[in-house]
C-alpha cells in the first residue's frame, strides 16, 4: 500500500505493545499490522479474533491495560446470564468487547470479508494503523499435546496451558490466500522495515509464517526483515512461550527465538541481559541489537518501537 | 399433556402477568402457555423471541418490573459499545438479555428446535409451567401501514407505533405446523381451561390463531374457551392495541375484542368499568364474567387468574 513505511508482524498482547509504540512513534498511516488469525474461533455461535481485538482495543486506548486483553470498564452481566442459563463459561465475554463479536459475526455471515470488517471498525474507533488480518480464509492453530491435539482456545484458555505440548498444526495455512494488501505492502518501495513482534513463535507468528505465499513474499521483500526477541534472560515475557519450548525439547532462550526466524530476517533485537547470546546470533548471519526490551509504560514502547525500525532501516 | 388443566394464549407483556398469576395460583406443571411467536425476528445476527422471552423473565421472577420487557439489574455495556462501532442500535438489548439471544441462536443454527431450547431453559430457569412456543416454523407478523408494510419490531420499536395501520399479514401462518404439545392439550381429557390472555388481539394473538390448526383445535376443544379483554374503559391496558382498533375503523371497546374472538370463545371477562357492554357481548352467544381486569399486584393477577379459571370451568 502506498505510504506504509512499516509492516509489524504481530500476535495479541506482546505484539500490541510493540504495535501500539509503532503506531505513537510512526505517522499513523504509515504503519500497517499483519495480525495472526490462528488464535481464532467460533463459541456460542460467533466469530471470535482474539488478536485482532488486542490490537484493535491497544490502538484504539480501549483496551484494560491490567488484563492486557479485552475492554477498559467492562461489565459482566451477560457471563452472570449466561451461566445461570446453563451456557458455555469458561471463555469470559465481556459485555462491551461481546458489541465486537456480535457485529463481526452478523457481517461475516452476510458474506462481509474479515479484513473489510476489520477496516471498518478500525475506522470507526479512530484507529489509523492498518490491522491485516492475515487471511480472509481460516487458519486454526492446532495444539498437538500429550493427551491429543486441542485447539488453541481449548488449549489456552479452557486448560490454561497445562497439557503437554509436543508441536502445532496450522489448519488451513497451505491453502489459505494471503491478504492482498499484506503482500502488496511487501512488495511496495515505500516499505522501509518489517518487524516481527515480540509475539510467542508458536502461536503467534508460525500461523502467518505458515502460509507459503506468505513466507515466500517475505523472504522476497526488498525492505529488512527483524525480529524482537519474546524471551528475556531466559523468560518469557507474557505467556506460555518458554512452557511450550521446554516442552519442545528447547533452550529458553533469545537464540532459540534467532533461530527459528534465522532464514527470514536480516536483524534480531535482544535486551541487554541477553548480551551473552549476541556472538551465536550473529554466527547465524543476523545482525543484532541490544536494547531494553520489556516494554511497561507507553515510553518504554515507543523507545522500543523507535529502536527497532531505526535498526531496521540502518540494515538497508 | 398429561397433568395440564389449563392452556393460557398470551404474547408479551400484558399476557405475561396474567400466566404468572396462573402460574401462581394453579400447580404449576398443570399450566401451558401457548405463546406468540409473531414478534420473533432476526437481529445482529440473533434469534430474539420477545414474547416468549417476556413470559420465561416473567416466571423466573427475573424481569424488570419498571420496564415490563426484559431482565431486571441489567447493564447496558453492549449496546454503548456497539454504538461505537456504528452497529444498530435500535433495539435496546441489555446485558444479561442477551445472553438469552446468543445462546438461543447458537442452539437454533445447531439444529435444536425453538420448543425443545424454550423448554430446556424454562428449566434451567426453574420455570415449572410449560411456555410453548406455537410453532417452531416461523411465522412473522407484518403491519400494513398507509406508507408500506413493515415487520412487526421496525413498526413497533424502530417507528414506535407511528406509522398508521391499515391491516397485518401472519407470514408463514397457513403452512407453519403447530407446536405438537399445544395440539395434545386442546384434546387431553385432564385439560379445563383455555384462556386466551389480555394480549393485543392484533399481534400477540392473531398471529397465534392464523395457524388454521390451531384455529381447528381450539374450536374442537372440548374444554371451554374464554378470553380476558385487553381494553378497558375504552382504553388499551398497554401498547398499542387501541391506537391499531382506531387506525382500522373499529370501537375501541372490550365488545370489539370479544367481536373478533366470538367463533371461537364460550366466555369472556370484562372489567366493571364496561359494565355497559354486557347485553352486546352477551348477544354474541358468549357468557361474560364482570371482574377486575387491571393487574398491578401480584394479587391482582392471581385473583384475575382464579377468576378466570373458575369462570372458564363453571362454563363446562
Amino acid at each position: 500500500m502506498r505510504g506504509v513505511t512499516c509492516l509489524a508482524i504481530s500476535g495479541g498482547v506482546g505484539g500490541a505493545k510493540l504495535a501500539l509504540g509503532l503506531a505513537t512513534y510512526l505517522e499513523p498511516p504509515e504503519l500497517a499490522i499483519a495480525a495472526n488469525i490462528g488464535d481464532d474461533f467460533e463459541h456460542l455461535g460467533l466469530t471470535i479474533c482474539p488478536d485482532i481485538d488486542t490490537l484493535t482495543y491497544t490502538l484504539s486506548g480501549l483496551s484494560n491495560e491490567q488484563t492486557g486483553w479485552g475492554r477498559a470498564g467492562e461489565t459482566a452481566t451477560f457471563m452472570r446470564a449466561l451461566e445461570g442459563l446453563g451456557g458455555e463459561t469458561w471463555f469470559h465475554l465481556g459485555d462491551g468487547d461481546l458489541a465486537l463479536h456480535v457485529a463481526r459475526s452478523q457481517r461475516l455471515r452476510a458474506g462481509e470479508t474479515l479484513s473489510g470488517i476489520t477496516a471498518d471498525i478500525c475506522q470507526k474507533l479512530g484507529i489509523k494503523a492498518r490491522i491485516l488480518p492475515a487471511s480472509d480464509d481460516e487458519v486454526r492453530t492446532i495444539v498437538q499435546t500429550t493427551t491429543g491435539p486441542l485447539a488453541l482456545q481449548h488449549y489456552f484458555v479452557r486448560d490454561q496451558c497445562a497439557p503437554t505440548v509436543t508441536g502445532f498444526h496450522y489448519e488451513g495455512a497451505d491453502t489459505a490466500r494471503v491478504n492482498g494488501e499484506i503482500l502488496e505492502i511487501l512488495s511496495a518501495p515505500s516499505l522501509r522495515a518489517v518487524i516481527i513482534c515480540p509475539s510467542n513463535p508458536y502461536i503467534s507468528i508460525d500461523p502467518i509464517l505458515a502460509m507459503p505465499e506468505l513466507k515466500q513474499a517475505l523472504k522476497e521483500c526488498p525492505a529488512p526483515v527483524i525480529a524482537v526477541s519474546p524471551i528475556v534472560g531466559g523468560e518469557a515475557l507474557k505467556g506460555p512461550t518458554a512452557k511450550m519450548m521446554q516442552e519442545l525439547g528447547a533452550t529458553v532462550s533469545a537464540e532459540t527465538v534467532a533461530g527459528r526466524y534465522r532464514d527470514l530476517i536480516d536483524g534480531f533485537i535482544l535486551d541487554p541481559t541477553d548480551t551473552s547470546l549476541e556472538p551465536s546470533i550473529r554466527a547465524m548471519d543476523t545482525q543484532t541489537l541490544l536494547t531494553p526490551s520489556v516494554m511497561r509504560s507507553l515510553d518504554d514502547k515507543v523507545k522500543l518501537a523507535q529502536a527497532a525500525f531505526e535498526f531496521a532501516v540502518s540494515l538497508s
